[in-house]
């Protein structure tokens, strides 16, 4: 591409176009960052107006039945599941993706055990998102040496690393930090193939490529609700288990929500036949709400149309990346194979840090990720060509004129 | 009292009087069921379009910085904590009561195990809300043998419960079905003198009762926000532990947010120094911005105002029901005695689900548990001393025309 008006006339013939307009979008911004945290949906906003002041202020406790508070993690469960290949009653929204993967990881290993005694070992990748990582750590500390985590550094050697003694692989669908996307149907037939649990993290995929859980025969899911499924910031996460495993898993936050008669108040713990038992303590209802606005977007189009206009969009940044900033010390390290890429390029430059921050000033908005990465996310709901476009002329110019030199763009900001 | 003039001249004469104007009240309802859920503080409405339209819709990203998203939980907990007993830098405000429970249950018995291999079980009351029950019982089945939980069905067996293999007592401070308070002092001291961690649950207590976690020395605590607290329906709730326990608690959901450095992308978990450690995954926002909400309110007064208002509440509502409904056969199962009141009075009638289900449609708001208990909640930031005249005089001519005799309020209505 050489000219902004052929990204403009790809924005005029774009099928997904209309659906930007039901986004409260920043103005002045280019947000390349939707593959952290989305934006609001244009009806998020009424919509909270509405739980807080006619659903708590009026209908009160009574809501908790009226206003289908208790029944949603199940309801947008099932709003979400065709979005990732999941049956009716298959997902749950609820919790974050933290205590989610806790529940599944611990339900994966239970199971392994009673089927057999040594197949005790979770496989992960070093490089996934630490997140994952930590939490299987706590389960091997909780567990006191019952069971093992075993990092793999490279995909390729995920074949060698499913042992005879491997109970369960974690993987995480795209890669948070290189955008890299695994084959899921492939990686889970060879996990298949060694007598393990395929268990996935659908965090940077779900609602940015078409995912297939049950075509592929995946055993557990769990993913998170505020990137590309612009479900708000921190909004609750959600867990899938296929019909198939779901009375035979049995996961430990054994809460009240996830008991087969919550009201009946028995003293004793019975799961809930189906995927309720994955569900634990009271949700919260405001930030869950609106989850399902972002999900209402998703109706209305495909998720081979959002697949077809995210590896446009990426392709776009990508081609324009190497074509307008070719003088500049840049190395792309997300996958120009199509099979290999999720919805986001990654971009390394020494400088990386100074760079997204000069980035952020001028408006547009990526993310840095340790080391040297700059992240630019894309969003098919509401990203536009002419997006990737403006955003490659600044990051031109930040380089151009070493404007990210600039004494503020070098001050870390310490999160607290 | 006899005339409903006289309520009247209590409440032109409450402190606390001014406060009911900082929530948004339902009309025509008077609404005795803060104990389950509080009601919306009026600020709440306007922080929410804050947080969406512009905190996540203009500042994006930035806003886990720049709003202060990040450090929320902790912010949070440091307000939170006067009110029960709490120093800075000791409470987080994340995750459900249920999740915080089973990080707190978890840390004690490895800690316990650690001084004392044989310390191995979690003293409870069978008669305790069923969750906490239900948490220690999947505990205990994902340790698989390693603890047991021990049920008392009277206060007055702990003695003879906290025998030298106990590790744990988790007591609830207000029992939520009978509104009974135990003295936390004392229970605190005997658990400590036979060598076990005392663990309390302040859902039924925090916001309506004084509380002294480090006064009476306790080991830990959690409790919701969504009662006395008036966060908002199923907002996070929250988690204390002493300074002198913090670094020696591990807790095996160890997610990213309880990471030292929690964007340093550092493939091993290790923990924050202090409370942080015991926050998990990233916090639904708009839900938890609420919280603060319902926590500005109790700043404009203190613990010792509420608790005696409570009292004045309570004893009226009993000195009503038992002057002005005599000749009908309720049985009010709260304690007389202050020392073991919480801020609820339950009262027990044969046909308790029909006679709840005729009052709530006449506008007065408590609610049912199993078997035969109406439940009447008492929050005095914002209930009035003539809603006790208004509800006892429903409830007598519900009960003296029996219309909780018709056909609608027998229905048990599904709660999916």
């Amino acid at each position: 591409m050489k000219t902004r008006d052929e990204a403009l006339a790809l924005d005029a013939a774009d099928p997904l176009a209309p659906l930007r307009g039901q986004f409260a979008l920043a103005p002045n911004t280019i947000y390349l960052n939707g593959n952290s945290l989305g934006v609001p949906p244009a009806a998020a906003a009424q919509r909270a107006q509405v739980v807080i002041a006619a659903e708590w202020g009026e209908g009160l406790i009574r809501s908790w039945n009226n206003a289908g508070w208790f029944g949603m993690p199940r309801r947008l469960g099932n709003k979400l599941a065709p979005l990732i290949g999941a049956a009716h009653n298959e997902v749950v929204v609820t919790d974050s993706i933290s205590v989610n993967l806790f529940k599944l990881l611990s339900a994966m290993l239970r199971v392994q055990k009673q089927r057999d005694a040594k197949r005790r070992v979770i496989v992960a990748e070093r490089g996934d998102f630490p997140n994952d990582l930590y939490i299987a750590q706590g389960l091997v500390k909780q567990l006191d040496g019952a069971c093992e985590l075993r990092l793999i550094d490279d995909p390729s050697e995920l074949p060698a690393a499913l042992q005879p003694d491997t109970a369960v692989a974690m993987i995480t669908q795209v890669n948070y930090r290189s955008g890299y996307m695994h084959d899921m149907a492939a990686l889970t037939q060879l996990i298949h193939a060694r007598g393990a649990l395929a268990l996935w993290d659908l965090a940077h995929s779900a609602g940015a490529v078409p995912v297939d859980l049950n075509g592929v025969g995946a055993d557990g899911a769990v993913g998170c609700t505020y990137k590309y499924l612009n479900g708000g910031p921190g909004a609750p996460a959600y867990v899938w288990v296929p019909h198939r495993h779901q009375n035979a898993f049995d996961q430990p936050l054994s809460g009240w929500w996830g008991h087969r008669a919550p009201f009946a108040m028995d003293p004793a713990f019975q799961p809930d036949d189906g995927i309720g038992r994955f569900l634990c303590g009271t949700q919260p209802m405001v930030s869950l709400a609106l989850v399902e606005c972002g999900l209402d977007v998703f109706l209305q189009t495909d998720m081979q149309a959002i697949r077809d206009k995210s590896l446009a969009l990426t392709d776009l940044f990508i081609e324009l990346v190497e074509t307008r900033c070719d003088e500049f010390p840049l190395r792309i390290i997300t996958p120009r194979e199509h099979a290999e890429r999720g919805s986001q390029v990654s971009v390394a430059h020494q400088h990386g840090y100074e760079v997204m921050q000069a980035l952020i000033a001028r408006g547009v908005i990526g993310d840095y990720r340790e080391p040297q990465v700059l992240r630019f996310g894309f969003t098919p709901l509401y990203t536009r060509y002419v997006d990737a476009w403006d955003a490659v002329e600044a990051l031109r110019d930040v380089l151009a004129n070493e404007t990210w030199r600039a004494p503020e763009f070098a001050a870390r900001v310490a999160v607290t």
